[in-house]
């Protein structure tokens, strides 16, 4: 038996999410499903974690246990043959038995694009956040500051959750811009359901004004999500990589 | 009367080309269709040129006439909120009245996107020629020199074209790469049908080495179509700039 750790990239825009659901497809139910074409087996496709309808992934991990005699390192190819275009396998290899991919992610880094060009790009219409309004990135970069380290981060999460423990550090906050498309990458040792594009969508706020940069500290101390921004579209959101 | 002239953006994935077709629905027909939903007018959008179905645009030119009040800089706005996400109008404004979106263009820019990676992209699937091949770029860059200035292009022309003359004259072919996207722009005084992808699908021979670069000069002088490469697949293809 052999543990396969997959590396998966994927448009998320034609999936209900990573997660198997009961209506629409996902991307761990495809992938399953090719799996099991490919071995005749019936797997479980252990995902480093969700990711929601319309999401993407840059660097998704999973893993999955076999008894075929594919070699580890050819799981990718093979996979690739019998996936859509829209989901590929960027590398697989043998894992240690006892690894697990949710559990044993030490950290996560998501990307958030955002265009804010005066005309939508006809190529970007499900792959970044459009906001056709001039924002103050100056401020809004002054305000992510506010959220590296470790924070009960509970305003932030959509509500409904139920996890043991709110508490995330979050280690980096950088935006980068070419030709009005920015990208905030964030990375932390976790992310509570929602956060990012909570906290993205409390950015935003704060680039147009309607949220103060000076106040973000008090938002998260008061753990009232009503008080943080809006949630940013699904559709701007990837997860970039995991890291064990 | 005004004469209002455009710059259009579009991805061409789900359209049957610029140009309007009994089957399928172009570009030109879903901008008309636009125009006429906001003006009352039956107009006839007159566009620099062709489309093949699944090539792209960053900067496709295209004119009409009207009596509508709508200012001719606001066009671009008002037809932005009647079109789908994949088609976008980047400018508009009011040109003479004798201007002709084709017949005064007087050269063109082409795009061709070749991903060379060795795992395709999810997110490139319509939009870039996907090669998991090596191939020899600088023999490429060598043998593009051969097509540089005027010559006699029919070897590199669709077969069944009627054209007064098949004389074009090529001002550059310069190549790019990033992350194994490879990009090659193509200007000229104009193209005849499929050149562009005739002289890429070339290019992509004499990087594995099916054709030697020092043999592409003949190949123009033979003027037989069945000397040349494949023609590329349409999806790499973005008209980039029209010249007037």
């Amino acid at each position: 038996m052999k543990n396969i750790q997959l590396i998966i990239s994927y448009r998320g825009t034609n999936y209900c999410g990573w997660q198997v659901q009961p209506n629409g497809l996902s991307i761990q139910e495809v992938i399953t499903k090719a799996i099991s074409e490919l071995t005749g087996e019936a797997v479980n496709l252990t995902g480093s974690g969700r990711t929601d309808a319309g999401v993407h992934a840059l660097g998704q991990h999973a893993n999955f246990f076999t008894a075929a005699t594919i070699p580890p390192e050819q799981w990718y190819r093979a996979l690739n043959t019998r996936l859509p275009a829209d989901i590929r396998v960027i590398s697989s290899r043998a894992g240690k038995l006892d690894f697990h991919s949710r559990y044993h992610a030490k950290g996560k880094s998501y990307l958030y694009k955002m265009l804010t060009s005066s005309v939508a790009s006809p190529f970007l219409a499900d792959l970044a956040f459009y906001v056709p309004r001039t924002l103050d990135w100056a401020v809004m970069e002054e305000a992510a500051t506010s959220f590296l380290g470790e924070h009960d981060f509970t305003a932030f999460m959509a509500s409904g959750s139920s996890i043991k423990t709110t508490v995330r550090t979050i280690t980096e906050i950088s935006f980068t811009n070419k030709d009005n498309l920015w990208e905030i990458t964030f990375t932390g040792n976790g992310f509570l359901y929602n956060m990012v594009r909570i906290i993205v969508g409390t950015l935003y706020e704060v680039g147009y004004g309607r949220i103060k940069s000076q106040d973000i500290k008090a938002i998260i101390k008061g753990k009232d999500r009503s008080m943080a921004g809006i949630t940013a579209p699904a559709h701007g959101l990837y997860l970039k990589e995991v890291f064990y």
